[in-house]
């Protein structure tokens, strides 16, 4: 098995946001624990920095730019988290962003861009104009785009969440994380490989956006046409690095309909009081469709972030 | 200043409450400084058990009963936390609990008691109807009776979260909760009282219930007619126990309407990622509608909960 990301790629990606970033704490729920028949430590990562873990991803991968190539800033095109995790850490390091959005994206996230300086370039909402105005404005000023997830220092950026969960919990016998690119679960992957190997890991994906599960099933990539589900940051297809990651490491990856992830996304907020996105709830979906597999194991469930529109709530 | 309770019944109220509650963390949260103007210290007492402080008080009052006392049980009336409050520390003491709730609370909560084991006996949504049902049963049983708030042991049991939030920050400047009952508000003074002379204490209160805040204008107690407010956790009167208390200690009470405190609510919900009722924002909204008094300063606020009916959210 040849890993392109090395466990040094990891610990040099820590130590390069560390400083940064939020140490997310481990929330456990007692109540959650009876209901689902194993014990559960829940990473929360809807605390990070713009609310989600792509806080991690985005700022190794503008912060390991050489200053000369970084100075010239960064593009990247997103309507969510990564529009605002690239536009932070720009900020922090005084260069230009560029962030190219779909003119549909919701007000509240084009605020939050602005909100961190970042030059926001509205397209309309394919992903070819995503892509062409984002290509047009790196050639225009020179800046450096910066893919959502097939990036290798973006995936070793959130395998960052990874590293501390397992320094901050013991002998976790499985470890969960929803897939959309693939990048938390490539990071999370390499992280559980590296540092417990004894830990199995696993992933929640929605049967309406099912790339990943299909193309483990295939042994190579497969894409979906118009996926759709409610769980919104989980609609894009894997980028092949990361499917090179995952196919080796990764034991399993489960589905679950949206009926499914709503009723696990009002059980933790219910339960814990705490604020989850659709697509965060995706993992703990898929524990309680699997219950016997996981019967009286430690699982780490990684909840990836905390942006929801309080104004369209599924309940 | 003849204070009821001494140092020593906060302690002793600790000393027997503290293996079976949670010590809540400390959250801060850097944007909702900015948008303040202070330093805010949130303790997250919506992460305690049963999902709100009130679980302090009810343990403290079942736990302060002689074992021959105790074993006839408990008996009190209400719609909402103090009921889950007794029913869990009767739990825990293996006694039985009787809740009269009117007929009218939400099945979830209803639910919740029964899920400690408690007997409920339903009647119509009068507090006369509540209070002769709880007097019947307490002489048909011989079970104990424990009003919501004005009872020493309630709140002294309230008044620990304020120690617990005093040794884990340093020098607040002021402490601001909100005031229904008035056992959370007289406990915390309490506690500041004894443990941090220099923090000043703040109340929070519905415009649409301002008993407190009339009584504390008038020196005396003051009813207000068919309170009417959002935030369902304060519509109960102060009892003369916490108004004698609260005179004392209290620096001032402050109104805000519902449209505040819902603003408030959600500003915590979307920078925080936390769920708070609606009773819960009144302090922050207290402190945004009086900005200049804390510009600048370290402020504690205590989250007392977050049991709200997902399916009736005000946004």
């Amino acid at each position: 098995m040849d890993l392109q990301i090395k466990a040094s790629d990891l610990e040099q990606a820590h130590e390069r946001i560390k400083s940064h970033i939020h140490r997310t704490q481990v929330m456990t729920s007692r109540s959650i624990n009876e209901f689902a028949g194993c014990s559960i430590y829940f990473k929360c990562e809807n605390f990070q920095k713009i609310g989600a873990f792509k806080a991690r991803g985005g700022l190794n991968a503008v912060l390991s730019l050489p200053k000369e190539e970084r100075k010239r800033g960064v593009v990247t095109h997103s309507s969510g988290n990564h529009a605002q995790a690239v536009s932070l850490a720009a900020q922090m390091c005084g260069i230009p962003a560029y962030i190219v959005m779909p003119e549909t994206a919701p007000e509240v996230k084009k605020k939050a861009v602005k909100g961190y300086g970042a030059e926001i370039t509205l397209c309309k909402p394919t992903i070819q104009a995503r892509k062409e105005n984002a290509n047009r404005i790196q050639q225009e000023t020179g800046a450096f785009l910066i893919s959502p997830y097939n990036d290798n220092n973006v995936i070793a950026g959130q395998g960052t969440a990874g590293i501390e969960f397992l320094e901050d919990t013991d002998g976790l016998d499985a470890l969960i994380t929803p897939v959309g690119g693939g990048g938390l679960l490539a990071g999370t992957a390499l992280a559980a490989h590296y540092y417990s190997p004894t830990t199995k890991v696993f992933a929640g994906e929605p049967e309406g956006a099912q790339d990943t599960y299909l193309s483990m099933k295939a042994g190579k990539m497969v894409t979906v046409d118009r996926p759709d589900t409610i769980a919104d940051g989980l609609l894009a297809s894997m980028g092949d690095k990361n499917f090179a990651i995952i196919k080796e490491l990764v034991e399993d990856v489960f589905l679950v309909n949206d009926e499914e992830i709503v009723a696990a996304m009002r059980l933790i907020w219910e339960r814990m009081k705490i604020i989850i996105e659709p697509s965060c709830a995706v993992p703990m979906a898929a524990l309680l469709k699997n219950k016997e597999k996981f019967a009286g194991q430690k699982v780490g469930i990684i909840l990836s972030g905390g942006n929801v529109d309080l104004g369209k709530l599924p309940f």
